[in-house]
């Protein structure tokens, strides 16, 4: 793996050696590592024993250390351990975009007084611009650093330019070209800056058929644009095309990352973002919202099976069946879902109609109905009875049809009203899908015996 | 959004163009499209027509059009439209690690003939090298093209180095530094080589403290490696240190957007990888296994109602609540697996015992039981069944506790048996949680009534 790993044994003898405050190890041990890796390690302190570790670290390892912590973490941390003048010393050495971050999840009061405090007024002037936007689109993952030289100038100008900015510019990646009105014109490539002569007219290198977005882009779609474009930097401009930043990959995968669980927890019935060291009541709130949904809809089969009571009384059997209509409404319906979910993720062309849609997944319901149908209509006749064979068959196969249907439908209805379909697709259909069946099943049985 | 985005309309009018052959507006309005969205409006058409365009790009254009469609779009559309010399010509072109993709997908004598016909020769010797890896480890992953010197020569000798390589390299990113038997000692930034003097050594201006992966490091861990670190590319060496290629960022992503939608296919019960436009036979066959499992695990659940029959011909209103053991079983269940399988994935320091584990679900469990008992408990006396008041309320509790048991463990066997854990949690989980809640529900019933 990569050239350190932090074992397990090394984890322990750190957070031992923090604890007895033993300045030599951390000094030799700690102080050097990687900023990500010391994340790691703190999380594993309390929050003073994490505080007493910034005291060997130079201010801009402390920086990238704060800059790569979970937010959450970070929030209590910051708040609980750290002076606002400590803060904005940090701060001050943050790439614009992850100071923002960091000072959205404090008090507008410390917000104010830590930038009152930077000693870097041009950052100062970077995070008042950006803290307008939210923090989703493309004008909240932004950053304001940027190389940016004129059409006119010429090579060696622009290499002095990336050299005056060398330290705010972590990564340059390219040099943006923009017109006298700060409009972008176009790219050029550090490659091409390395390869060509110096004298050489920007205007003769610039790349002007290049890709951008605008401020308030979603998330999702910048994500969306630079993996299509295969982009490691896109630039950020507002409606009349002026230059206002860029956004770097790194932050993109992050924001892939996070959208992409909060899909999988959203489909599992999980509400809100929650991790498995979240406390107990965090937890615990965060399933309820769903798990309740669940009894009403249980409790709503229930009165239906109530209605039919007399019907009960007389043929027992037909409880046998109550489990597999739920649980196969339940099953189909969430399968169907999660592929409408993920075609509406990746908007890949033309879309299909939705007659077309309901056509074919009425066919695939076809052909899995009779399959599980015909499984389910031996064992009525192994376990003797008969009589319950066409109500359990035909009743199966409405399910499928229906949870098949329903599945389609719900996911494109909240897609339209701007619902993230995911969130309410998988508990929700699994829900509504046990109640179908279970009625379903319980009207063919009234009809047919 | 983009400065270019493909609206519905010319998408329509496009594909009407091919359709009626229409060379003028096909030189006019597609071939200076990105290659990205070029391959959008490939897969709007059929295969004839698709090859029919490829006749007006030029053939850098061409290869990446091909470099960028879908796999098994590309698989079947080379297979039947392209000979193995109009193959070679594009292949020629692409970066290696997608030249490996494309030869993979076809057969092996196809494969042997295009690397025959390979122009450039490098370029054959490339892609045999790459032939020999997984294509899940950082190996399959990594490109060849990279541009690489050695300790001793001077930034000028290393930008004639860039200049050389500058065509087949299309992103440079860094320069990586050698010793003579070609190990990797470190890498120089293109931001430190615009700005160094042409005669620094390039030893002097080496970053030598830099993050590696060996060639079998499995891709999910390659990712989380780059992402951890905030990399756009990453160095892969053999076991014995000597830098054999490097991954990008772009690679990754794609790598890791694909892996997120399988675990989601995954836990809502499809297996395979299909998209919604596959055919109805894949799809059925994708949704059948789990379907069947759940079929098999409902008519477990059958059985055991029919064990406890003398007693639902007593109490009829013990069917009533089926569907809530099953439904609060399988939602329990799935919610908890869900976030063990994040906190699988995500890997963060020290994991928790599996002691420790238990402990807070089960105090999460009686939460939520607590709420969910109430609730039921009160429609229990609603309906007019207090009789049934303490069996419920006890066999919810249990069924809660139990599936959060169960949701626990099974990720975490499955985990250790190497068995992605998001495959068989969602469904399986469902169904066994429907059993095991059903059963309680009868044993508590049997017992108190």
């Amino acid at each position: 793996m990569a050239n350190f790993e932090l074992t397990k044994d090394f984890l322990e003898a750190t957070i031992d050696a923090v604890k007895r405050k033993d300045a030599d190890f951390i000094e030799k041990e700690i102080a050097d590592l990687y900023p990500a890796d010391i994340a790691t390690i703190l999380y594993e302190l309390d929050g003073p024993e994490a505080h007493y570790v910034f005291q060997f670290l130079d201010t801009e390892t402390g920086a990238d250390v704060l800059s790569s912590i979970d937010s959450d973490d970070r929030k209590r941390f910051i708040k609980e351990q750290f002076e606002v003048e400590e803060i904005a010393k940090y701060v001050n050495l943050f790439d614009s975009d992850d100071a923002v971050d960091l000072l959205n999840e404090q008090s507008i009061e410390v917000r104010e007084r830590v930038i009152a405090l930077l000693e870097d007024r041009e950052q100062a002037r970077f995070i008042l611009d950006l803290l307008h936007y939210p923090e989703d689109v493309a004008g909240g993952l932004m950053q304001k650093e940027l190389v940016k030289v004129f059409e006119d100038q010429t090579v060696s100008e622009c290499v002095e330019q990336i050299r005056d900015q060398a330290e705010s510019v972590d990564k340059v990646y390219a040099v943006y070209v923009v017109d006298t009105e700060h409009r972008l014109k176009g790219i050029v490539s550090l490659k091409e800056i390395v390869l060509a002569r110096k004298n050489t007219k920007i205007g003769n290198v610039v790349q002007e058929d290049i890709v951008w977005v605008e401020t308030t882009l979603p998330g999702e779609e910048v994500a969306e644009v630079m993996q299509r474009y295969d982009l490691e930097v896109i630039p950020v401009v507002n409606a009349v095309g002026r230059l206002l930043g860029r956004i770097t990959i790194d932050d993109v995968v992050d924001f892939i990352t996070e959208k992409a669980d909060e899909d999988f927890q959203a489909v599992t019935g999980i509400t809100g973002e929650v991790e498995e060291d979240d406390n107990v009541w965090q937890l615990a709130k965060s399933r309820l919202p769903w798990l309740v949904v669940g009894v009403i809809g249980s409790l709503l089969a229930a009165t239906v099976i109530k209605g039919f009571e007399s019907r009960l009384v007389q043929i027992t059997a037909l409880a046998l069946f109550i489990p597999i209509m739920g649980s196969t409404g339940g099953n189909v319906g969430i399968q169907t879902s999660s592929l409408i979910v993920q075609s509406l993720a990746e908007k890949t062309g033309l879309s299909l109609g939705l007659g077309e849609r309901l056509f074919k997944i009425v066919k695939v319901a076809l052909l899995n109905g009779v399959v599980i149908g015909a499984l389910t209509g031996c064992y009525v006749y192994i376990i003797g009875e008969p009589e319950l064979f066409w109500v359990v068959c035909l009743a199966l196969l409405s399910v499928v049809m229906l949870a098949s249907i329903m599945g389609t439908i719900t996911p494109l209805v909240l897609d339209k009203f701007g619902i993230n379909p995911a969130v309410a697709s998988g508990p929700f259909i699994t829900t509504a899908n046990d109640l179908v069946g279970i009625s379903t099943y319980f009207f063919i049985a009234n009809w047919l015996l």
